[in-house]
C-alpha cells in the first residue's frame, strides 16, 4: 500500500484528487480493479466505465476522473509502478560455491553468481551484474555494470558486452557464423570464424535468439538494441542504435540495420542488405538489397507499404479480373463476327 | 515376444488368427517384417505386400489377413505397442546428489532430479514427476503431476503447470515478453513484465519453444494444446484447448487461438488476432485480424484455401493473362483503325 | 610473425615475391593491412587500392601485385591461415571434475569434458573429441572421433554421431518427433517418438537447432551436412550429402532432401517432399510435393526461379495492368455505343 501522494512524486507527475489515497498495485486500464491506478495515453476513453481508484494521464489530458496525476510520459510512469508493485527478487545473493570462476576472473562488486554457471579464464564481469543458473561464459569475455543474465545462457570466448544489458534464458551469443566454401568437387569445407561480437547498453536479447560472432571483424549490436525471442543474427552484421526486432526474424550475413528500425516477426533479410535509419518492416517481410528511404515496406520482395497493401487487394480479387479479360475477349470476338 | 493374444488384451482389441503367435515388436506398415505387428487406417491397402505377421485395423474393417485385430483407434493401438516394446527409461531414480533443490522447495511422492538441475525457493513438483538433467527452476513454480521435464529447459518465476505434461529440451517458460515503449526522443523503455504463464493438463512443448509471461495477467495453455520445436509464444496469448500447432510458428502478444485448431510450420499471427476453434491453417500463413469462420486458411494476409489455391494457380499463369490483356489491346486498335 | 614463404608451403601455394616477408595476420580483402596477407577469388579487383602485404590468387590469375602465392582453392587457403593465425584454444584440458561420467560411458584418447557435462550410461565418446561445459548426453549415445561439441548441447538417448562433427551451442538432438493421432472424440493422443538420429561425418549443427528422432526408424543426415542456427529438423527425415540449410528454415517430418542441396534461410518444407539432388532454394520458399529438376526455385509453392522473378515484376506492376483492363472495357464499350 501506498499513498497517492508517494505514487505521483515516484512517477515525477501533478496530482489533482486526494493524495492520502491508499493504492495497492497497477493494472491495465480495463483490468484495473478499486484500489488499483492505471493509465491512459488515448483521450478517447470512457471514464465512467473505469473502476480504478486513479488514473495516469498526458500532462495536458483533459480526461476527468476523480484521481488523476499528470506526467511526459504515462507508459514510463507504468513501467516504474510495475517495477514498484512487483520488484524483482535476485536469484542469489552472491557467488553460488557450486558455480566455477576462474581465478583469472574478474568480478565487480556485487556480482552474484548461480548455481552450475561457469566463468573461464580472464572473464570481466562489471558490479551488480546478477548471473543466474547454468549460465556458460567462455574465456575473454567482457560484461558491463548492472546487467542481468538468465539461465542457461551460453557467451563464447571475447564477446564484449555493455552495461545494463537483459539476456533472456537460453541465448547464445558468439556462436560460429555459417561460413563455408566449396571445393572444386563441391565439399563444403568451414571458413573458422574468429571474429567478434560487440553488444552495447542498454540492448535486451530475447529466449533462444542467437547471435553470431564475425568470421574476422565482429558482429554489432549497438545501444538499446531490442531483440525478441529465437532470432537469428548472422555474422558481421552491424544493427543500429534503438532499433527493436520481432520474434523469429532471420537476419543473413553482413546485414547493415540503420538506427530505430522497428520490425515484425519472420521478417527475413537476404546477406549484404543495407536498411536506413527509421525504415518500419512489416511481418513476414523478404528484404533483397538496400532500403534507401525511411518508410513502411511489405512483401517478398519488399514494396512500399501502401503499393504492397493495394496489391493484396487485387490479389484477392484476381478471379474477377481474369473474368473480366476473358469477357472483353468474347465481346471483341462478336464484335469481329459482326464486323465481317 | 509377447503372444498375439496379449497383445490383443493390451490394445482392447478383438482377435481373429493364432493368439499363441509369438510377437517380437511394432513397426510402420511398409517396414514390418516377420515377427512384427503392425496398423492400418486404410481399407485400401494390398495385404499381399505385407511381411507383418499380424495387422491391426478399425473395428468394421474388411481388410483379410492371416492374423487381424480389431480396435476402435488404430493409431492409439499403435501407440500403446511402441511404449511396450520401446520402453522409456528413467533418466536417474531419485534426486541426483549434484541437484540443487531449495529447502522450501515441496516435492510430491516419486520425484527424481538429475544432476545440475536447480529448484529454487517455494517450488512445488507433484508425484511421480521426472526432471532429468540442467533444468533450472526459478522461485514459486508450480508442477502437476507426471510430468517429464527433459534437460536444461528453463521455467522461470510463477509459472504453473499441469498434469502428465511433457516438456522438451531446451524450452524456455515465463521469459519476459517483448514489451517496450519509447519515450519522445525515440528511446525505447522496457515495460516489465510481471505476470504469468499458466500450463494446463496432456500439453507437451517442442524442443528450444519459447512461452512468454504476461506482462500483467497471464499467458495461457489450455489441456492437451501441443507445440512442435522452435515456436514462439508472446505474452498475454491464449491457446485453447486441443490445438497443436508446428515449428517455427510465431504468435505475436495478445493473440486469442480457439480450440482445437491446426497450424501448419512458420505461421505467423499478428497481435491481438483472434482464431475460433477448429481453424485449421497451412504452413506460412501469415493471419492478420479475426478468424471467425471454421475452415482452411492460407496466405498472406489470410484467404479461403481454396480462394487462395485457385489464385496460386492464376499466378503461375500470370504471364499468360499479361500477354492476352496485350493482344486484346492490339485487336482494339485494329478495330479502331478500320472503324476510321 | 611467419614469412611469406612458410605461409606458401603451409597452403600449398606458389610463390611469387619476397620469401622472407613477415606477415602478422590475415584479413578480407577490404580490410587487410600493411602486415597482413589477403585473398582473392575474383579477377576484377583493383591491386592499385590494396595495402595487403600479399595476395593469394587462383593458380592461373594474371593479377598483379608484389607478392602473390598462387593456389588451387583461395578460400581453403584463407581458412587454413584463419585457423593459424586465430588458434582456437581447448575449453578444458581433460575431464572436468564437476562433470558427471557414467561408470559404464567410454571415453577415447584425450577427450576433454567441461564442468555440469553429464554423460550417462553406456555412451561412447571418440578419440580427441571436446566437449564443452553443461553439455547432457543420454545413456547409449554413441559420438565418433575428433568432435567439438558446445555448451548446453542436449544430445538424446540412442543418437549415433559421426567424425569430426561440429556442435554449437544449445543444440537439440533426438528430442521426439511431433507425432499426434486424435481419439474419434478430436483429443490428441502422442504417438511415442522411438527411433533414432544418426548424424554423419564431417557435419555442423548451428546454435539452438533442433533435430527430431524418428517414430520407429532413423532420422539421418548424411556426411558434410551444414545447419545454420535455429532451424527444425522433423523426425524421419533424410539430408543427402553435402547439403547446406540457412537458419529458420523448417523440415518436415518424413522429407527427403538430396545431395548437395543448397537452402536459404527461413525455407518451409511440407511433409513427405522430397528434393533432388543439387537443387537451390531461395529464401523463404515453401516447398510441398516433390523437386525432381535441378535447378533454383522460389515461390510458395515453388516454381522455377526465373518464373517465380518474372511474375515478381509483373505482380509489381499489377495496378498498371488491372488500369490496363479499365481502359480497354471502356474503348469497348465505346465501340458498342458507335456501333449501334
Amino acid at each position: 500500500m501506498i499513498s497517492l501522494k508517494e505514487i505521483s512524486q515516484k512517477v515525477n507527475g501533478q496530482l489533482k484528487g486526494n493524495p492520502s489515497l491508499q493504492i495497492e498495485s497497477v493494472n491495465s486500464i480495463d483490468r484495473a480493479n478499486a484500489g488499483e491506478i492505471t493509465f491512459s495515453v488515448k483521450e478517447t476513453i470512457d471514464p465512467g466505465k473505469l473502476k480504478a481508484a486513479a488514473l495516469i494521464v498526458k500532462k495536458n489530458s483533459k480526461i476527468q476522473y476523480p484521481n488523476l496525476i499528470y506526467v511526459e510520459e504515462p507508459y514510463r510512469a507504468f513501467a516504474v509502478l510495475l517495477d514498484f508493485f512487483f520488484p524483482s527478487q535476485r536469484f542469489n545473493e552472491s557467488v553460488d560455491p557450486r558455480a566455477v570462476v576462474s581465478d583469472s576472473a574478474v568480478l565487480g562488486e556485487n556480482v552474484s553468481i548461480g548455481a552450475f554457471s561457469y566463468l573461464a579464464d580472464h572473464c570481466e564481469i562489471g558490479d551488480n551484474c546478477e548471473i543466474h543458473a547454468g549460465v556458460i561464459i567462455y574465456p575473454h569475455v567482457k560484461i558491463g555494470k548492472n546487467c542481468l543474465i538468465y539461465s542457461n545462457v551460453v557467451i563464447r570466448e571475447q564477446v564484449k558486452i555493455g552495461d545494463q544489458v537483459i539476456i533472456q534464458p537460453g541465448v547464445v551469443i558468439g556462436a560460429d557464423g555459417f561460413g563455408f566454401t566449396r571445393l572444386s568437387d563441391g565439399t563444403p569445407v568451414k571458413i573458422p570464424q574468429k571474429g567478434k561480437v560487440e553488444i552495447g547498453n542498454y540492448c535486451e536479447i530475447g529466449a533462444n535468439t542467437c547471435i553470431d560472432r564475425a568470421t574476422i571483424e565482429k558482429t554489432v549490436l549497438e545501444d538499446y538494441v531490442k531483440l525478441d525471442n529465437l532470432i537469428q543474427v548472422g555474422h558481421n552484421v552491424r544493427i543500429g542504435k534503438g532499433t527493436a526486432i520481432s520474434a523469429l526474424t532471420g537476419i543473413s550475413g553482413s546485414v547493415d540495420i540503420g538506427e530505430n528500425v522497428i520490425m515484425g516477426g519472420q521478417v527475413g533479410i537476404a546477406d549484404h542488405a543495407k536498411i536506413t535509419d527509421g525504415v518500419m518492416v512489416v511481418a513476414k517481410t523478404g528484404i533483397h538489397g538496400h532500403v534507401k528511404e525511411k518508410g513502411i515496406i511489405a512483401g517478398i520482395p519488399q514494396q512500399d507499404f501502401m503499393t504492397w497493401k493495394r496489391n493484396q487487394v487485387i490479389l484477392k480479387n484476381l478471379e474477377k479480373y481474369i473474368e473480366k479479360i476473358k469477357q472483353l475477349e468474347q465481346k471483341i470476338k462478336e464484335m469481329e463476327e459482326k464486323a465481317k
